[in-house]
């Protein structure tokens, strides 16, 4: 048993430390590190912060969609958006600003744009139970992002700058 | 004295009657109407429907900027933006629709798009105080921000399309 969770637990480990060399979640860890005004975390290891953004499929099915979002889970999603945009500013030069609108029912919008330009637009629902399957999808979820929202500032340059 | 009111009631009453003409006020009064699910307003003029958006300097300034804003101003703000995304709608035929970020603090960001077009974003603050002065001053913002959309999205017909 304890060979089998070795062999299986390597290809994880070598996975989670690529997503956390993504300069996506690197942005994100910062972030997080940035929030953290009182060094409640500072001994926390990047996959640690990270926790957090972690829910299985089973976690996720226990948290109920009723009520208010937590205030946490809202502090999360607009960590979220805010390291895309701060990614796309590395990259282009270009600020690009999130927007979240959320109904008390966890319902809402999130909006990236960089001057003139709408570079990511999404209705989001159940945010009560944002978060990623693995490290591997969070670091997916937001590269990808990032990537979309360049194509978009390369496809129109001049309303990006306008 | 009689006489000196009744003329200088004049000119604020044709300027009233212009204001409620306007393409903006009107999709405005409808949308007010629409909200009103009950009928409680239904015996209501325009003019008394719109009294609410009405403040004067000498009210705005009693209006303390601490706390929460007020949950009816919250759905004015919206009211006023939507009516101006229809309008806008109605003129182009392309959906123009609102996202408004507003922090406990009343103050925030509001973004209208169309496609990939933004063709509205404002920082807002003190939102407790959202109102205008005279009913000709609502006629007149709510155009100007219709004007202006519709020249960014003859400015960038395919991204607004995008």
């Amino acid at each position: 048993m304890e060979k089998m969770s070795a062999t299986a637990g390597k290809p994880a480990g070598n996975e989670n430390e690529a997503a956390l060399a993504t300069p996506f979640v690197k942005c994100l860890t910062r972030l997080i590190r940035a929030h953290d005004a009182y060094g409640w975390q500072d001994g926390a290891s990047d996959a640690e912060l990270l926790a957090n953004f972690i829910i299985t499929e089973e976690q996720r099915r226990e948290i109920p969609i009723i009520g208010d979002p937590d205030p946490d889970v809202m502090l999360r999603l607009n960590i979220f958006y805010t390291a895309v945009g701060l990614t796309i500013e590395a990259r282009t030069g270009l600020v690009a600003s999130p927007t979240i609108m959320i109904s008390h029912e966890g319902f809402g919008r999130v909006l990236l744009t960089t001057g003139r330009l709408v570079v990511f637009s999404k209705t989001v629902r159940d945010v009560h139970r944002f978060g990623f399957a693995k490290l591997r999808k969070l670091a997916e979820a937001g590269s990808k992002l990032v990537d979309d929202a360049i194509a978009a500032i390369e496809a129109y340059p001049e309303v990006a700058r306008a």
